[in-house]
């Protein structure tokens, strides 16, 4: 078996066995085989795909790199896990999580740091302050049965062949490719060890998926991959045309969930978190879906929902009181309210250029291992189907860093898109796959 | 401008400008551009492949990573060179160069060693006792003076760029693509500096192409790649479904050359050798096709040639006896005759086959920088189209190496096909395209 003959097999479009995806991923793990014949072979599989047990192999082979775990084993109870492929305002985590452990579900989360323009759910985390995110295991584990769920950061061995795989396709321009996002978000997942897994895939503007037709071919390609492992695997293809929710940014968000929790929730984060909790209930066996929902719902409602993220957030080392005290998660030095020049409906707000502003006032990271402002963020007053007047606010801008809140300002007015009929709504759940 | 968007572009099957080219071939040569997005950019080139300006590019990025020659400013009048993409037997060049220099045309010739089942002209040459082909530039330049044509190995600075593309390339199955090819054999005729190129594209079945389309495809990217550098360009698309003449290996192949130049040259090899010489002589602008072709016929018949040949020889330090006296080559200490075990005529000769048996009886290398035997080869005595009765001569393998050549005289057998019609017989020049 030979690097260069796995790569022109590819090349011409032949399927890899299991063998050959084993090894070549182990020995690209190990250095012994090159950056560049890697590259080359990312490039083709850009190309040329990969079938759904091509696609397994390499999940398994990436898995196998790395440490595993099996939580319901510990537990002695099911787990599930979310995930979501990524989009800009995107707090569910915090809210479907919460829900989850307050109907008796285990979750088992482990979750990332932003990049970029999207945020992630480790970094809003920490806005609470004295909240960790770095547990050992058995800290994970002991938290997840006294509160339900818990977040953790991923560790370093957990798929180091997806470190450094994604490394390398950041560099090489080969980042976005079905087969490839499929197995390094399902390596992580199946790693992590969770009985059941609802993804939340993102499409629109301000997602990875642009549309449609990819991010189903995404789903379906995952929830193979997920089945093949023996797991059960949901997914839900959500709208990412606009922001999700009213705040984007670390504290402010944290503090929409929270709001979310105590029954002040906007129509689209409420609609998708509670499809989202009532998927994960679903595949752990509390009914039919529309069960699941009711009791999804009133987890929220009763407030149990907020009982458990605030027993969660202080078993992390959090302060508690940040739930109900919101100036605890900090005071943004610098705030810019922008004001409508016209009279309107909103018709669209641009997704990605939110996150982009977001990003120029602190909220996320220009580069990995870069600081973030926990403080900084938006906080719009409107969203997409309001009608606004002139002089009214359409948003806040928020930070606590040196960065130019005006020319974002300039930028934030330009995100809102005008219509003089209101708009069509667009659903925010737009399809849920069960396997 | 980055490598990663340049990637990206040629991913997408955009083309890329100029400045992105020379920026990322520069870069590559430096070592600022790391293998790994190299090979990534090169695996999306074998997918999405260059257009004609993105192919000159290239090329002249890549003739810039190193020296470039211009041999007519310094012999004050005009060059011809020529190239073949590689083939079993092939001798031409030691053909058609002297053909040239006897009718006044000065051929500035660099040439590369064999890898492989194909040979190189320089390891031929080699063959002649005392023959040195790594020249200083002044003595190269006054050898064409005098000979009227000098070959001379490559040197290190000539298309630095094209070695490391090549290495790169040969690891990470990215050789096989048009644009590629035509940029790396382009790039060293262009940096060499001759007015004209005549391109011999071997296809078939022991050639680089396989089959016509892609030959032809690549003959016309070199020639626009030539036109666009202000150069004149002929390729002639030669058969290479059989080895070319009768003789395959080093000291072998030059006997086979000297013999034609006395007038005794296999039907294939003649056509093809005096095609080339015309076209040559064509370029240098000594008149239409067909007078050309006159002036080559005359130069070999007449012996002048010949005398080209023995004064080039002697000029690089070789022994001019040796064209008189072939023992001089050297004896091989090995030598098998392989009989026929049937009658009926020769329809074929697995002519890929040839070169491999050829390699393994010790006159090619198999890895780079590894020594050849010069005494090795094979000698066929009957070819294609030749009836032959049982018990006749098929052929000769001849070695001075430690190898298994009673394996090789059955692998040898195994070459021929046979037919009871005699079979049609396939032209050896199959088309001259001329700019």
């Amino acid at each position: 078996m030979t690097a260069y003959d796995i790569i022109m097999k590819k090349r011409r479009g032949s399927e890899l066995s299991n063998d050959e995806i084993e090894w070549i991923t182990k020995g690209f793990v190990s250095g012994d085989i090159p950056d560049y014949q890697m590259s080359a072979l990312l490039m083709a599989i850009c190309f040329n795909g990969m079938s759904p047990e091509e696609t397994s192999a390499l999940t398994s082979a990436m898995i196998n790199s790395g440490d595993t775990y099996a939580p319901s084993k510990e537990l002695g109870q099911i787990c599930i896990d979310k995930h979501s492929t990524g989009g800009i305002g995107d707090k569910t985590t915090l809210i479907a999580a919460p829900i989850c452990a307050a109907c008796g579900v285990y979750v088992p989360k482990m979750s990332g740091r932003g990049l970029g323009h999207t945020g992630g759910t480790i970094d809003k985390l920490e806005a609470i302050p004295g909240l960790r995110t770095s547990l050992t295991h058995s800290e994970f584990i002991s938290i997840i049965r006294e509160a339900g769920f818990a977040i953790s950061g991923q560790t370093g061995s957990l798929v180091p062949a997806d470190k450094k795989i994604y490394a390398l396709r950041n560099a090489t321009a080969t980042v976005d490719s079905i087969p490839l996002i499929c197995s390094s978000i399902m390596s992580k997942k199946l790693a992590t060890g969770a009985d059941g897994i609802v993804l939340d895939v993102k499409v629109g503007d301000g997602a990875f998926m642009k549309n449609y037709g990819d991010a189903e071919k995404l789903a379906e390609a995952m929830i193979r991959v997920g089945k093949l492992a023996g797991r059960k695997c949901t997914a839900v293809l959500t709208n990412m045309e606009k922001p999700l929710g009213m705040a984007v940014g670390n504290a402010v968000e944290v503090v929409e969930a929270i709001e979310a929790l105590k029954g002040n929730c906007p129509e689209d984060l409420y609609e998708i978190s509670i499809t989202l909790a009532a998927e994960m209930l679903f595949l752990a066996g509390l009914g039919s879906p529309e069960k699941c929902r009711e009791l999804a719902s009133e987890a929220l409602s009763s407030g149990k929902a907020l009982k458990s993220l605030e027993k969660m957030a202080e078993l992390q080392g959090g302060d508690p009181k940040a739930l109900y005290d919101y100036t605890l998660l900090g005071i943004p030095t610098h705030t810019k309210e922008v004001i409508s020049d016209r009279d309107g409906y909103i018709s669209g707000i641009s997704c990605e250029k939110t996150g982009l502003i977001s990003l120029s006032l602190g909220a996320g990271r220009k580069v990995k291992g870069g600081d973030i402002d926990p403080t900084a963020g938006i906080i719009f007053n409107k969203t997409v189907g309001d009608y606004v007047k002139k002089g009214e606010s359409l948003g806040k801008l928020v930070t606590s860093s040196s960065c130019d809140i005006d020319a974002a300002a300039e930028e934030f007015i330009r995100l809102f898109r005008f219509s003089d009929a209101a708009p069509e709504k667009a659903p925010s759940v737009i399809k849920i796959i069960r396997n």
